[in-house]
């Protein structure tokens, strides 16, 4: 024996699955990505470790805190803490070589060092879309993200959520008509309404200068409600003379009068005027979803339209819109509320083959087979009692199992034992592959 | 404009593809991927970045040198440099909520700061399997190894590849039965043997202390050649008498006569007594995988048997066996010296639609039931010439397109450009859907 055991453990705030967990993790990654790709995007993968000079070219402050920062050699490197700041970075860098509108995806994880909180996690996947113009970018797309969005929910199983959108021009623009100058810690305090409430925002409000009456007309405003073409109405009807007003109300109008051709039921989409989101790059349309069932679990899909996403390494004006979808969050969350469940499997395995003394040999042959089928197949090695066998069948959640010895071998007919039912069926190789290809 | 621009770039070492490269990229990993789970291994995910007493507990030397270790807050933190530490620790971490054998795959970006040369990467992909038992494991499951090594290069697209094999126990055996002490360093003398010739190799082994007979002796052995069963039947015949050696040859004959039975033609497969693999774990069965055309490569898959996965964190005793394939390493050779080449798309879309004035809402409908029928589909929504639309399809490779107008909208019929032959046919949404199923 070893007297140098370490325990074995990882740090916290970091995320490591069970088998089953883990199955059930990659298929939602699956369903994410394959939605994504039936919409054109383009998968890329760029260095989880790049040059803090890059990385930092923006950020300040809670970000930059939050980095994984360090040297090597010379070096001062950085681990990536969201998927945006290297895709502004590739699409500057490979300006020449990309084709525009750039549509690209990109699922992978990021690090932010976080205090450790129940939830919250310092490496965790991100699962972004991103639409990228050259110079211009219709609004069309914003609409398509919308679309997007939508099919990947529904995916992923679910059925009640809003998709909810603003657009940050008719904000600010209403901001400026009323001649508030603080636009940005406006916008973040009525992006708190929906938690804080309205008297307390009507507080903020005030404590930020505003006089009581600005502070009532913007409440007013976030208060329109109605289905996303009667907001439009309401808002052409306020008559506020600023061209970003208009030009946001514009944007709106068309995202709206887009939904349903992209087959988005009015049921799962919302107007909501309260949305800002606090990431100041935004300047268009703005997204957030929510579980209708699960609203504390936050927003579980955001993002927005931006002017300019690569201003720091290239003069280059890129127009781009985007979301993202927090997954390692997301998953942690469902799991907690028991929205979702593993799914009985820890295993890939369809059919486990259990051969008897002497017939290792057939069954050997017989996973080949099936595997040239495409079905994920284990004979089982070990020696031992039968129970045990089954147990590891049972365990794994492995849904057949076929025990083969000189009778299967000599008639060619098997009995596929369904491990969830006890029910076995006696069926020829061929029949077993063909059943099993349809489970 | 912005005065603080950044020059764009990413550090030496790391590996970053363009848009038709990263297809080619993730259809090798999906390959990889999905020919792992036919044999039902289990994926499973650990952290990037672990305590580094974890991960350095056992190594030293050259492998500390390169791993990226730092601290944040009171951490002292590293980045995983295989996917083997990570496994052992979550092995012995997990043990008792895991069946055995545990069969993982674990496909995940790994780290080494090595000093930057051609076709070395500071971040690369590892794709490993392992089989782990508890207290022991069959000899079947070395097999199994080879089974798994033939199908995946072969659901690559190679052809001519070999398998080579060799057992420690038997080079470790006959070393005792020589009276050879530095067994260790022998081992990576003979491991190079094909490398600088029979000659340097008996230098070598004489500068290592051997006498010139007992150097003969060890050349003579690894120079036994044939197929797999005509090899043991030659090391049967040489009478050594040591215990190991005998354990290790029996082990050889068996994963021999299995091999049949997997579906592993003989061709791609040979026992070969020189090779040894560096690393000081291995202790029976080790493997290594040459492309026939492209030796130069060098192995492209590699692993072997272990005694003990994670002595380091537990006291129980986990046998095991498995292999690596080393995909950013592989792939840049594969793409220099063109044996791969990208396959002429840069996006996964399939059709692009292309709306006439007026079509618009149309052909958002057309694409939402091509894509609810899973192919993936763009609509351009850019506004310009048809020259500049279709240059677009072309730039991506993306192989079909439909123009739709008045007519289109009206017989519901669409002229379906195949973008490679130029050729048009008339179809009907359906039809077009169920001709894209197949592409």
């Amino acid at each position: 024996m070893n007297g140098n055991i370490v325990a074995p453990s990882i740090l916290p705030g970091f995320m490591e699955l069970l088998p089953a967990d883990q199955m059930l993790f990659n298929k939602m990654l699956d369903t994410i990505r394959f939605t994504y790709e039936k919409y054109g995007f383009i998968p890329i993968d760029t260095p989880m470790i790049e040059k803090s000079e890059i990385l930092l070219a923006k950020s300040g402050g809670e970000t930059e805190k939050q980095v994984y920062r360090f040297s090597k050699g010379d070096n001062d490197l950085s681990l990536r803490f969201d998927l945006t700041v290297p895709l502004a970075r590739y699409v500057a860098q490979h300006y020449n070589e990309l084709t525009f509108p750039f549509r690209r995806y990109h699922i992978g994880k990021v690090f932010r060092g976080e205090r450790p909180q129940k939830g919250r996690f310092r490496e965790f996947y991100q699962c972004d879309i991103d639409i990228v113009g050259s110079e211009s970018l219709s609004v069309i797309n914003d609409a398509e993200i919308l679309s997007v969005i939508y099919s990947t929910f529904k995916a992923l199983g679910f059925q009640s959520f809003t998709i909810r959108i603003n657009n940050r021009k008719i904000l600010n623009g209403f901001f400026s008509w009323l001649g508030v100058e603080n636009k940005t810690e406006v916008l973040r305090t009525i992006d708190k309404m929906e938690k804080i409430g309205e008297q307390n925002t009507a507080r903020e409000l005030e404590a930020l200068g505003l006089s009581a009456g600005v502070a009532q007309e913007i409440i007013r405003l976030t208060k329109i409600k109605g289905k996303g073409d009667e907001i439009v109405e309401s808002l052409k009807g306020m008559k506020v003379e600023n061209e970003e007003f208009s030009t946001g109300l514009e944007e709106l109008s068309q995202v709206c009068s887009y939904i349903g051709y992209f087959g988005i039921p009015e049921d799962n989409f919302s107007v909501d005027l309260t949305i800002a989101r606090g990431l100041d790059y935004y300047t268009g349309t703005v997204y957030e979803t929510v579980l209708n069932d699960y609203p504390s679990i936050g927003s579980v899909c955001s993002g927005g339209r931006y002017d300019n996403l690569a201003q720091n390494y290239t003069n280059k004006k890129l127009p781009g819109v985007g979301i993202s979808i927090g997954l390692t969050r997301l998953f942690y969350q469902l799991r907690e509320a028991k929205i979702v469940e593993p799914y009985g499997r820890s295993t890939p395995t369809k059919l486990l083959v259990i051969p008897m003394p002497d017939a290792m040999n057939y069954c050997l042959d017989i996973s080949t087979r099936a595997r040239e089928n495409g079905i994920p197949t284990e004979v089982y090695f070990n020696e031992g009692r039968m129970g045990k066998k089954l147990a590891y069948a049972d365990k794994l959640g492995i849904p057949f199992v076929v025990v083969v010895g000189e009778d299967e071998i000599k008639t060619g007919l098997f009995k596929l034992k369904n491990m969830k039912t006890g029910e076995q069926e006696t069926l020829s190789l061929e029949e077993i592959i063909e059943k099993l290809k349809l489970v």
